[in-house]
């Protein structure tokens, strides 16, 4: 997930931190404080403050058929070992995950390694056979890499930074930008596996079975998606912050309101009662292997039926609309019919899920 | 500075170390192993296995006048601030140098920021800026990025990754696998600059003047000298590891002897100070503006006429010349005569450089 994930009129202003807190990292309001009070306008530039999840490059190649997208994401996930996954697959699937629901078709990716002194070769090993195993799965190939080692104490085991390019049909234009009221917004599954897995390792909590990660790669499904259906406007993979980052970054890019309903967001009882004990929002937590997709409501049905022939959407939901009103405001209704309006995790709730 | 900058015979085998330690992030022979040991066998493949500073990547756009050049570096430098620039200066100019040296004009370039908490806000933005002014000085486009914050004691201020994409025209074809015997090996300035004054700011050394580093875009220079001469087999930043490791490199990837003369090589008198004081040998030390050209001879002085015409190349030298004597090995002359194998550090001699 790009720091282009995250994106709010930039209400409260940075100069109001002194110092980096874990909020900053979070894929919440701080984020995006700090995404659009320093790195966008620093940086300024038409493709960078497009802020979607690939930039997508016009690149003069003498050929009007493919753009170039390319996304970088930095993986510090704690523990690096976790039901369903590790490092190493999240920060394949991360990355090209970020290309494929630009519609873009992964090719290449780059892989640079922090590693703190005293990291035990074998886990190295295994985090990099589960990434071998990552671009096998994905047709990608590693193609760049780098390592670099600071001293115990200042790093924690291994960080991996993964970038990528891909090629994306010239026909394929996706935005947050295009986002219309009467729009629906569809997820390919079940909400929050990845951060309550991650969750729940980390702290040792006691489940049986633990609640596994949904780390998995999308191309497959966003490719189904963009076959069925034409008037799909945006796919975003909702990692840190969750459904509701991506909702919020829509609708405030977009200019729409978005209207989700509880009753339709589909939860693992399992991640539902481990939220319910941690008092976290299903919404907010991290998926690594969902997407979220706004469509034209004429199509809306079209890419249900493929999400759920598709063995990563089985669980699909339809989970609410794109409205007039409230514009750059994500609500949701609730069991009983009461409206709430949904913001972004003012603090850190889940440091290091990705 | 890639993974792929290393490149030895696996002499050491890596179940020697069952963890990581410093020097496998040394750019010496415990990184050639690791790469060489598990890396590249991991992630087989032929652009990888090429261990360019970039990646090529012939990406069917239609076109065949141009291909893509694609690298990665992760920056971990310690101090963040040091005399002549910065981890921001260093992680755009470290990267946009990889493009540069592989004849590639640097388009567009991605960061990844892992932050420590506590870091102070205005250290960040300082940093930020400097990047800022980096991208405007080598007219790279920052289009991609992504900010993780970890807990305090489980970083070190800022890491920062960038990655970098940009075109390398058909004509060029530039590999570590061209230096044939006869060809002169040049360096475009003196050696050691940019180690030398971080190793000085970290230990605080008192020097009046302090050491400067050279970190500094090489995108002109290079392309002054592929413009000067069409016999170039070869160009490379000597970061991490130095000349030494550049030269160790190239003399293993073309299966050729490289034979330096001690007394050719361009050394600052301040920088050789320092290296008798910490017991260093300057071709072993990073530079991070300095470009290591191997030339057929007819053309050797042509791009040192070049180099030396360029305000980023007045002090370049040829240093030596590839030969067909020990295959795979580099050679020092020193200056009463004496031949000495120059080798890979074994261990880790100055950490965080880069």
């Amino acid at each position: 997930m790009p720091a282009n994930n995250n994106r709010a009129a930039c209400a409260i202003p940075i100069p109001r931190y002194q110092h980096v807190v874990l909020a900053h990292g979070g894929g919440g309001q701080l984020t995006a404080d700090l995404v659009h009070g320093l790195f966008v306008p620093a940086f300024s530039n038409e493709v960078l403050s497009q802020l979607e999840d690939q930039a997508t490059l016009n690149i003069p190649l003498g050929s009007a058929q493919w753009r170039l997208a390319f996304t970088t994401d930095a993986f510090t996930v704690c523990p690096v070992f976790f039901p369903g996954g590790d490092i190493g697959r999240l920060a394949v699937f991360g990355t090209v995950n970020d290309l494929a629901v630009g519609g873009a078709v992964p090719l290449y990716i780059s892989a640079a390694f922090i590693l703190e002194e005293g990291l035990p070769l074998t886990d190295l090993e295994r985090v990099v056979q589960s990434m071998r195993e990552a671009c096998v799965e994905t047709s990608v190939q590693l193609v760049a890499g780098d390592t670099k080692v600071v001293e115990r104490g200042k790093g924690d085991q291994v960080f991996i930074t993964t970038s990528g390019v891909g090629l994306v049909p010239e026909t394929v234009r996706l935005s947050i930008h295009n986002a219309k009221p009467g729009d629906r917004v569809i997820v390919s599954g079940t909400l929050g596996d990845h951060g309550i897995a991650v969750m729940v390792a980390r702290h040792g909590l006691d489940f049986d079975p633990p609640p596994q990660s949904d780390a998995a790669p999308v191309i497959d499904l966003c490719r189904a998606v963009l076959s069925a259906a034409t008037a799909v406007r945006v796919m975003r993979d909702p990692t840190r912050g969750g459904v509701a980052a991506t909702c919020i970054e829509l609708a405030e890019a977009s200019q729409v309101g978005v209207e989700l309903e509880e009753e339709m967001l589909p939860v693992r009882p399992s991640v539902h009662a481990v939220c319910e004990i941690l008092g976290v929002e299903p919404l907010h937590i991290a998926n690594e292997g969902k997407v979220v997709a706004i469509v034209g409501p004429e199509e809306a049905d079209a890419v249900l039926r493929t999400m759920r022939a598709h063995p990563l959407g089985r669980d699909a939901a339809l989970i609410g609309k794109v409205v007039e009103e409230h514009r750059g405001m994500v609500t949701v209704r609730s069991r009983i019919g009461g409206h709430r309006i949904l913001l972004r995790p003012a603090g850190e709730q889940l440091p290091r899920i990705c």
